[in-house]
């Protein structure tokens, strides 16, 4: 039996990429030509010359993303260099077509440099109705996003980063309903202060949780601990409010939730046997969790997900970029919002209904046809209300 | 009835983008997520990480080309600005396709910076097989071309110039041919001198066709001639031979070919009538040709051409760019030489048999099935030669 990765490779051999361009009209006849192109097509041209908000209505625009990285941090490979990610941004672009009906072309940057990287971007994001950041390294990641939204007129968005957040909350809104505990003041422990755990801790905290303790190879972060990066020490002034420290099975100790988007194997049986009542796991390190769902289990986890398929209780971002950025370009806002974060995070969880709910169902599946429409609603109602 | 315009904006506020994305693998179940996304997905990426040229087989890089303008010089309309420029490059993705099978997307870059376009279009190239640059104005063309196909490990490749050149080149050897005048000692004038009259220029003395005399609105080009941009001086060194000067009236004396790629109504009948014997005459200027065929003829030309689809012969770049790409990415060239391209247009004007030449069709149909094929056979076979 060949492994998945093995098949991957002979399929990716076969397809020759996983996407492609199609007309959406045909092209057949003298007459078709001058409609399509010249010199019928200089009257849109001039159109959007005239007003620029016109490009929405006359080009792909309204409804196509781009999918970009600079290959260095290409799923759990590290700094591969932008030609190798691309399998990647293709695999996404598929998923954005798929489940959200969503057009969306994989792009690479060739750079290391952010302000190289800012540039680029902002100069062809006239192109695109959004941008997906993909695969970015961490502190890099969280400066590009900001001035990239700060220049572009449409959103711009780290799936990294507020993907992750987002299935991580839904399923920690249910995970809360199945063991009856209230939001607000709760106790979550975060292992790994990259990309996505910052931005997970900093969701969770909007949303009013209850208190976040992030904690990095060093242990706990905390305000004005030595070895942080900007974004962690802009994290520190809203997080962990009793400046604990120590290190993670330290802060476990205790702890409501347990959220791991760092390395295998960090997590032991009596680091979970440590925790509250009633403990939720969710170890999302990938291919290999932090602890294996049977150990948490058996160390008295109330509610465990993973990052795998092949596990319940998927944290997979499908479930939330195609509806994010399909509600976004229906609604044409310019960029996503907490608000609209959150506004889908409730809409992936309300798909688990009371009846369903149970240990291993509080994340709908990865592969449930219904989320995109319901969270691309919720975004585009959320857009409309700021 | 509607103008050819209006109709154009109707089809263009229906179709909301001419092209789309679309996958070329099912994604239904956990098993096709698992080999298309992740995990499975990290082995192309690794395969990749190892051997960049593996980029070609494992993702849609060998049949994709960026179409790529900065809006300085769309159409006849001029610097109308990026996202102005898309409808044409959306339209031109359409026909990559249609026409030559290859996938395209369009792309527009936010500056007027010649540094700033060269070096954003050089840090995404990672992502194609080849670049397509379009409706760039001269001379900032020139440089922009030439310092991508030195940075780039992928053709570079502006249709403007070198489309335009190759279909013109093509039309003139069937017209010779019609005649019956041999290459070599022909004098042919060109007016205008921006992006696609020195390229045809060039293309025309490479190939041997005779003397060029470029024209731009002061007159004819000639060595130490005031006001002539460095794309120009370049170009007096290899052409006009004689050093002549004077109007356009003046050079078009005795002149064996007239090829115009400037402005509607610049030649008058008593211009053509002062040609040398069988004139041919190229009035390629859109909508409006430099003289209308009736009128071209009535003088006595003996081949007339445009960029008309009303006319017969129309010089139209669909019949270039489709195959020269495909063939290009079929031989995995790093560029498109001078070489190719003579081959491309010996390939087109092929496809006009002893049979069917006439005066009137000296140029294929530009919805001539075959010819995308034939011209991709041609470019790959002169790549494996270089």
């Amino acid at each position: 039996m060949m492994s998945a990765e093995e098949r991957s490779l002979a399929l990716h051999e076969r397809l020759h990429g996983k996407i492609e361009i199609t007309g959406r009209a045909a092209c057949k006849t003298a007459d078709d030509l001058s409609l399509l192109y010249t010199p019928g097509v200089a009257e849109p041209c001039r159109a959007i010359a005239a007003d620029y908000q016109r490009s929405w209505d006359l080009t792909r625009r309204s409804n196509l993303v781009a999918v970009i990285t600079d290959g260095t941090a290409v799923l759990g490979l590290g700094d591969i260099g932008p030609a190798a990610g691309m399998p990647v941004m293709e695999g996404k672009c598929l998923l954005f077509k798929e489940f959200g009906g969503v057009d969306a072309i994989p792009l690479c940057i060739d750079t290391h440099d952010i302000d190289e990287a800012v540039r680029t971007i902002h100069l062809i994001s006239k192109s695109f109705g959004g941008i997906n950041l993909e695969d970015i390294a961490a502190p890099r990641c969280f400066e590009i996003e900001r001035r990239l939204q700060e220049l572009c007129d449409i959103p711009v968005f780290h799936d990294d980063q507020h993907g992750t957040a987002i299935v991580t909350s839904a399923g920690l809104i249910n995970a809360l309903r199945f063991v009856g505990k209230p939001m607000g003041s709760l106790r979550i422990v975060i292992s790994g202060a990259g990309a996505a755990g910052i931005a997970i801790g900093t969701l969770l905290i909007h949303m009013g949780f209850g208190d976040v303790i992030c904690c990095d190879r060093q242990g706990a972060i905390y305000e004005g601990r030595e070895n942080l990066n900007i974004a962690k020490m802009q994290f520190a002034r809203i997080s962990n409010v009793e400046h604990r420290r120590g290190s993670l099975a330290d802060v476990m100790r205790g702890a409501d939730v347990f959220v791991g988007v760092s390395a295998p194997g960090l997590v032991t049986s009596s680091m979970v046997a440590s925790m509250a009542e009633s403990p939720i796991v969710f170890a999302q390190a990938n291919p290999t969790p932090e602890i294996m769902p049977e150990e948490a289990k058996a160390a008295g986890a109330a509610v465990v997900a993973t990052g795998r398929s092949d596990y319940p209780n998927q944290v997979n971002n499908v479930l939330a970029f195609p509806g994010i950025f399909k509600g976004a370009l229906a609604s044409r806002a310019p960029r996503i919002t907490e608000e609209m974060e959150v506004a889908a995070a409730r809409a992936i969880a309300s798909l688990v209904t009371d009846e369903e709910l149970r240990a291993d169902y509080v994340i709908p599946s990865a592969l449930d046809r219904r989320v995109a429409d319901v969270v691309a609603a919720a975004v585009a109602r959320t857009a409309g209300l700021s």
